[in-house]
């Protein structure tokens, strides 16, 4: 508690975009975000006065940044269970905790913990020998238990000669299914400490890579899918015991939805929610993590997309110009930088068009983005 | 301009309440806004790291703040023409310009100048007697032609003896006819350097005691006089010079509207654009200083309203559960909260309902409001 403002303070450990836009919605509520960042130069680091430089990964740091704190959550899922178990041993409230948390950090206990929940999942199974892998049976995906994200961490296979290269990097690894697409969908829910809950419409998310290239909300899935991904957030949220934003990406199939992967903090998928919700996900991830009430989440228009932004090539005109160029053929966009150094293929921020047709909000949300990657 | 993110730098005098809710637009444009502020408590201050306190009075702090930015911009109009003209005289482009801000600085310059331009306004004149206001007629009301604002430095007089007692306060003043009101209506609009404008719709503005208890938009104010507001606009802006947000605040009659005052800057009767426009003032504000194109005005939602919040009396719950008070009653209100010490009457933050019907949306908005005020 802030003894001047009467208002909570509320930590982030990780200081990147998500910490950054969290920031931004906290100013709404009267606060400041403090931020443990890796380095001043990080993208929350530069936009917020609260930032403490320390190392994630060190229960000393991480406790001394906690002290005080009202609550302490996370743009990342990487703090170690050891230093998160550090942490509520020392009576600091850390949302979410780190029973919850596990199941973001680590594929093979999510998965072991969802099939007790018989929620719809891809076939899976551990892995460690290319024997296991010829058991599971090819072609089949290969993924990191651990420490994966944007497509790293994940391997297509074919036979064993292919199996046995990623066996031999020494991680631990589960098979999945290579299950047939429809396409791939996500949807939020945010969940207090009191057990309140609010969802926000399912979106399609549009892959490329293993990178998020767009979202579009709401997705075209038809209400029984809605109900259905509804249905398996509400679910996960509260049988995890998930506080906060939770996130869950899902494959559609011909036989329905599928779990991929879930994330327990504001996620990509849900960055149109600044503009497209009533409350943006990172306003939601504050009040959840607070146990304040939950504000809407319904959409603000009819269609809302979202387009990342990649860093692209070296060269071409500055980023300043470019985004001249964007404003200028493209009015309704909705431009949000992470103040990040450009390199090939980091994302760098992210824009929104809402409107009435699908369509031509992703002509213009897409063609905003290529503006500020390519600058043409 | 920042060698890091090949961004510009802009600098805003004033720690205000405008500042925070720039510095959150900043953050989106991939900037973090370097603030001026008088004291390191000020709104502003505690949301941003890029802070320098010093006097904006003082031509020396003024300069040495102003070193190394793209431009320079204003959270409010107090900063001497002297000190404007050392900026300007020193190659430092200020946003807007010394001549264009002196008309929102001095109420009867503003008043000659519009009156040239053959603008609509009260019947007005310049009085520095009581014989010049028995002139002028009773009743009346006295401007003080410089530093009023939230219905400080506005009297209404009646007779000789009312009008020999402000007059006795030594400041310079100017008369104007009392006028009858239908409403109170505002129009804001931006206006960058390369002459560019966009004008926001029409707001309504609920005025008591002189201060702006809540704006309404659109305003139920017709075609024909939504078209007048918009050329007044833009008359003023281009005439003028102005660079940034301009807001001007109309009185509506039965004969019309009539100009009654004019600021250059973010302005509370634009606060409504952060949900209800595509482009916020406060972003639009940054894009006109850095001439960079403007984004579009148009409402995102039929009904728009803004409800101011004031301090109220001292004792009563926490504001931390006042917040939870209203947000679990009114799970649709965006709540913006300036980080102000509360004394009653002070503008502490205020709350924005969108929606369908101008009556659900103005109860849930004052509701929010009193929620946050009263506590009850």
């Amino acid at each position: 508690m802030d003894p001047n403002t009467q208002l909570p303070a509320v930590g982030m450990i990780g200081g990147g975009q998500l910490a950054r836009m969290t920031h931004q919605a906290a100013i709404s509520l009267g606060q400041s975000l403090h931020v443990l960042a890796a380095d001043e130069s990080d993208s929350a680091a530069v936009v917020t006065p609260r930032t403490t430089v320390g190392d994630w990964s060190d229960a000393a740091d991480v406790l001394a940044f906690a002290e005080g704190k009202t609550a302490v959550t996370f743009d990342h899922e990487h703090v170690p269970q050891e230093v998160l178990r550090a942490l509520e041993d020392a009576g600091v409230r850390i949302e979410p905790g780190a029973d919850a948390l596990l199941y973001a950090q680590d594929k093979q206990a999510m998965r072991e913990r969802l099939s007790k929940l018989d929620l719809p999942m891809p076939r899976w199974a551990p892995v460690s020998s290319v024997s296991d892998v010829e058991a599971f049976g090819y072609p089949c995906v290969l993924k990191a238990a651990t420490g994966g994200y944007d497509g790293k961490g994940v391997w297509m296979v074919d036979n064993p000669t292919e199996a046995q290269e990623v066996l031999s990097s020494g991680v631990r690894l589960i098979a999945e299914e290579r299950v047939p697409l429809l396409r791939e969908v996500a949807v939020q829910i945010a969940r207090t400490p009191s057990g309140e809950t609010r969802v926000y419409p399912v979106v399609e998310t549009v892959q490329r890579d293993g990178i998020c290239v767009a979202t579009i909300a709401p997705a075209r899935i038809g209400e029984e899918l809605e109900a259905e991904a509804r249905r398996v957030a509400e679910t996960v949220a509260s049988e995890l015991g998930v506080t906060g934003m939770l996130a869950i990406e899902l494959f559609q199939t011909n036989d329905g939805l599928l779990i991929n992967e879930l994330a327990m903090r504001p996620h990509n998928s849900g960055h149109w929610t600044i503009e497209g919700a009533v409350t943006s996900q990172f306003e939601q991830h504050l009040r959840a993590v607070l146990d304040y009430p939950l504000g809407s989440a319904d959409l603000t228009a009819p269609v809302v997309v979202m387009a990342n932004i990649l860093g692209g090539p070296d060269g071409g005109p500055r980023l300043d110009e470019r985004i001249q160029k964007m404003a200028a053929e493209i009015p309704e966009a909705r431009l949000h930088l992470y103040g990040k150094a450009i390199r090939p293929g980091r994302k760098i921020g992210h824009v929104t068009v809402s409107g009435a047709d699908v369509d031509s909000a992703r002509r213009s949300a897409l063609r905003a983005a290529q503006w500020i990657r390519e600058g043409r």
